[in-house]
């Protein structure tokens, strides 16, 4: 059995670092919180004798051998970086629980057939440099890595140098090597289990999505001086593609996801008609055909719209992934757990991108949700109960046992 | 004769304090910037023997005595501040034209009769703290002083932190003295008088303006699990209202101004569902009783949306000011001054508003157009030419003359 106690502890420690003071993280990927959230995950790691490897993506292995050198690893984990103002949970319980898994093997002192190995991927959240998934999307090759390593925040900061800049590349090339399977814990982020009372959720797979990058490029002008007929507002041209996207979400119904989550105007001062907007689109659906007949529509309309505004506008689509379906094998495993152990589960796809859909794509992966108050996630009011993450944990615990042992 | 070479020359050097790379200023009301403009002025100022006085609002008063020590002082100037990407004209014009009256009544060793005054009025672009005018708002007593040092900047400053910070707050009171008058010289910032190849705009008045502050709250959630139904997205409000904005402005033809020229979102994260949107709003007419009905119609319309979007909205009026009209006297200065010199002259309502505006409520007053390249102005690339700014000089300094002579 693990403990429930101790593992909610180290999510509480975990949480110190980048606290806000409406009780959230701001613990952005490549940051300095997320330099510390690191060294401590690196302190525990190895205080329990595991031998962290870091790859040059930043991403960090945590080893725990096996019974048989032979043996390709049974990979777990999930992430440490957060939204700018995100929750305690997203993330951190996946990798904290995997630390708990480890240390309960130590307890009990058990040893697995297969090594295993604690992942904590590099950014997934995405919020940064515009690509979720990044460290584990480089990792499966699902990115390159040097276009990667060259993309920019918001502040013209790197990857690379990002990085860099907290000692964060290591010397391990950042690619997929031969792995048994990938478990992942996360807290579901929506309201499903909630609603239905379900202590785990056996995720089946992830839904599709599409993100962009949108560039509108007007003229800066005097608001007070600039008629109507020589007005060109990028402003007004984003706002309409704002509505745009809300609007094609809705014609999709309840499984419809379009949001636009990012938006800056240039130059931002109340009396200048704007000259420039730059914002993030995404598009998500469960069904891979519909997610695409979204991402052909949307240009064509949002060009329809800046054409008409007079502006320019330029879109650059960031990645774009089917619905991703999971191993049955391992989904079977986290499916077996659950019951075994007494919890009530159903199955579920996830609403939220995962550094599961990107290692699935090389390694037989599953993951399990756990439940959060009124589904609330990417909110600094995120919330879970210690024993919704002791029962998450402990099926975590039960799938990667058996997994190894096999 | 003014000196137009100095005048140019000046004009080069002020606009080496904030330049930007593409050609512009960012000199921020108040900001360290703002600061080095200031000094630069009064050691110009001084230089020529003026005596420098400045207020609790930093507005600043270069004086030169009269003949009669009896009169009240004709006062002229405009401001230093600039937009966040501005032009080197916008203010400074004004300001450096004020200079050179003074330096040629030296070099020609006139006396007036009435004290001469040239003021640099603190903040008048309202970019910063909200409210436009906002030094000789003070002054004229428009605006009560002590909600004005209250008022705080996107950052949190507070406009008397700001004045402090730069050591810019002087012993003198904020209120009007007595005045005979007031000469602003500024650029058009529209596309008028070039249009018409008129070197001078004889200005009557400025037009109505509103300006709001406004705040959408909904709540901050996961763009892939939050569905349509659950979603309390504040962009997607505030959209909607820039949009209504527009919508607005264009009905009523080629007179209507309406602008959102500032929005920022929380948490500005892709994946994230803005909680939360910051924006300004601002409609102006020439015509007092159409901004009126503007004004009353956009909290109407505007509630609606929010009502519609399942968000809360907070609207807070940061001023609204009717059609000012010059005083006949005064103008009639300057359309004489144009006649005589030979420039070709047109009647014109200024776009923009100007210190003139507050300052015309308690002194006789008047302001002198000159063209601006392509009528752009509150860009980097506002652009005018040597002989334009030495011809509207020209009109100030004879201006100004006959009146401290009368
Ligand atoms: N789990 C999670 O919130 N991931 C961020 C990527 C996404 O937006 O789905
Ligand atoms: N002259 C000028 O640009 N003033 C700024 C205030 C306004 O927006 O009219």
């Amino acid at each position: 059995r693990i403990d429930g106690e101790r593992l909610w502890d180290s999510l509480m420690r975990m949480a110190e670092i980048g606290a806000t003071p409406r009780g959230g993280v701001r613990r952005l990927a490549l940051s300095a919180e997320d330099a510390q959230g690191r060294e401590r995950f690196r302190d525990w790691c190895e205080a329990l004798g595991l031998s962290v490897r870091v790859d040059s993506m930043g991403n960090m292995f945590a080893r725990r051998e096996g019974r048989d050198p032979g043996r390709a690893p049974v990979l777990f984990g999930s992430h440490l970086d957060s939204q700018p103002s995100g929750g305690k949970f997203d993330g951190a319980l996946g990798v904290l629980a995997g630390l708990e898994v480890m240390r309960t093997l130590r307890d009990l002192d058990i040893a697995t057939e297969a090594p295993l190995e604690l992942v904590n991927w590099t950014d997934e959240e995405g919020s940064r440099f515009g690509r979720s998934l990044m460290g584990s999307g480089v990792w499966a090759g699902v990115y390159p890595e040097g276009e990667i390593l060259a993309a920019r925040d918001a502040g013209g900061v790197s990857v690379g140098e990002a990085l860099d800049g907290i000692g964060a590349r290591g010397p391990h090339p950042a690619a997929p090597f031969p792995a048994d399977a990938y478990f992942e814990l996360h807290i579901e982020q929506g309201p499903i289990l909630e609603r239905e009372a379900k202590a785990v959720g056996v995720v089946t797979g992830a839904q599709a999505q599409v993100w962009w990058d949108a560039r509108v490029t007007g003229q800066d002008s005097h608001a007070g001086t600039t008629p109507p007929s020589a007005r060109r507002d990028a402003l007004v041209c984003a706002a309409r593609i704002v509505d745009l996207v809300d609007r094609m979400m809705r014609a999709r119904g309840e499984d419809g996801r379009g949001t636009v989550g990012f938006l800056q105007v240039e130059p931002n001062s109340r009396n200048v008609v704007p000259g420039e907007a730059r914002f993030s689109v995404e598009f998500r659906h469960p069904a891979t055909a519909e997610m695409e007949r979204l991402a052909a529509e949307f240009p064509r309309e949002a060009d329809a719209i800046a054409r008409g505004c007079g502006v320019e506008l330029e879109l650059q689509e960031l990645f774009r992934f089917p619905h991703q379906a999971f191993d049955a094998g391992c989904v079977d495993l986290v499916r077996q757990a659950a019951a075994r152990l007494g919890f009530p589960a159903r199955e579920i796809v996830s609403g939220a991108g995962h550094d599961a859909v990107y290692v699935s794509r090389r390694v037989p992966t599953a993951m399990i949700f756990t439940p959060c108050k009124d589904g609330l996630s990417h909110n600094e009011a995120e919330s879970i109960l210690p024993e919704e993450a002791e029962a998450g944990c402990q099926v975590l615990f039960e799938a990667v046992l058996a997994r190894a042992n096999r």
